[in-house]
């Protein structure tokens, strides 16, 4: 920890975790509605981020602005968008096989990329894995065959678990791991936390540099570990996935976080 | 190869794979039933196994028998079979969560093992695994929940693809993948070959020795390697899976099989 610099000294742009930082589940954490308006009065740029791809940037700023924390689309970073920006720039001629939700095959739609069905899986050029309720034998079968016929295996995060109100569900990492277990191979790519490529897509939204830079989150595997290792600053919050004995296991490692607090209600105070 | 013994000179037992060696699908394979038949005129005691689980042993005994292979349910050994009989010796008091078709828990049910559903799923002291072209999140939750509680994770087999008429569609490898990429955890025990757990109940339904017992199979890296690595004889047929360029990869390796045939016809003749 260090003790000398405040979280947000310096600060111009702050990458918000959604999920146990701002609300849990549908419910708003108290006092994150009064941090982030504190944190646009004081001209902050923000971007609002999760490693969850169900939803499209614009459900997420309506889901955000109807707890009472309004928000634009473009403030928001999902994985599945951040799928999007890196497919768009590096092969923007792909066939995209998704094993994932609408919410995420919305979003590849919407910046103009193409998606190929189960029948014609065989012709994709990419498979894109993300967290899906809906998985079935068919739509594995037609990740298989893609992967089969050469297909890059992207997946917008690895999550292991989802947790919920009622505990901890499959996350996106069961939909990796049926495809790997079928087809004997992982994604080339994880784009989600902890990899670095959400941080840096975050920072080119912003147009801000890592040292004037803080990410906000709830996790030490993914939130911290991807600020950490893209060299920005690091806050967590306890009002999530992790807890001060986590913390203890992390001290004095790479991994501890610059600054610890209850929940965001206590970062702007 | 072993040149100087010919493949059933001083056998008594055969290990048949079925599928690949005795049919394709729902077709029997040329000369298949006359192959059996002369096994059984020649005093030959015979088990018909498969890694599949979908089927209790009275369908398989049904699916052959219509096809022109009579065979007896007390001949048949599945790897749903062969993980009941693991878990009826080791802990009769199981209580299992299975993730697999319904052949494979009525075998568990028919054995007096006990299955626990979705919602008690935390009850559960192991979770069976096996193939399951209904898989959903509904069922993959469930498995977890039992994983997370500390139940015990079996798998009936680990094929990472299923042949079919129209191609490879992904087999149970997909179904512990899925449970492994939200649990973190893989099988502690896979029960289906390559392991040896399936020959060798075989053989103790055979009531026969390792030296006067055969296995036929189409697969290398299944049937041959477990019976290899039991210590039977081993006839590859080359009628499924494998061909000529994959016998020529394992030559002279300890994997080569010590037969190989075109199909089951050419074994008898």
């Amino acid at each position: 920890m260090r003790e000398s610099i405040l979280p947000l000294d310096g600060i111009s742009a702050i990458i918000l975790d959604m999920d146990g930082v701002l609300y849990t589940g549908n419910r708003p954490i108290y006092g994150a509605p009064d941090a982030v308006k504190r944190f646009r009065e004081n001209g902050k740029k923000l971007i609002f981020s999760t490693n969850n791809s169900t939803s499209t940037r614009a459900g997420y700023a309506r889901k955000l602005t109807q707890m009472g924390i309004p928000a634009r689309e473009s403030e928001i970073l999902t994985s599945g968008y951040a799928t999007v920006v890196y497919l768009r720039k590096r092969c923007p001629n792909a066939r995209i096989y998704v094993m994932g939700e609408e919410g995420l095959k919305s979003e590849l739609k919407l910046a103009g990329l193409k998606i190929v069905s189960e029948g014609e899986a065989e012709k994709a050029t990419h498979v894109v894995a993300g967290f899906d309720r809906k998985i079935n034998y068919r739509k594995i079968s037609g990740g298989l065959h893609a992967l089969l016929a050469g297909a890059e295996f992207i997946a917008t995060n690895a999550d292991s678990t989802y947790p919920t109100e009622a505990g901890l569900f499959p996350g996106a990492g069961t939909m990796i791991g049926a495809l790997a277990g079928c087809s004997g191979r992982g994604p080339s790519l994880v784009v989600g936390k902890p990899s670095t490529h959400m941080i840096k897509i975050a920072l080119e939204m912003l147009g801000a540099r890592p040292r004037e830079t803080v990410i906000i989150g709830d996790r030490i595997d993914t939130d911290v570990r991807a600020g950490k290792m893209a060299g920005i600053r690091t806050v967590l919050v306890l009002s999530g996935v992790c807890t001060e004995n986590d913390v203890r296991k992390v001290r004095n490692t790479k991994m501890a976080p610059d600054f610890v607090f209850k929940s965001i209600a206590d970062v702007v105070n």
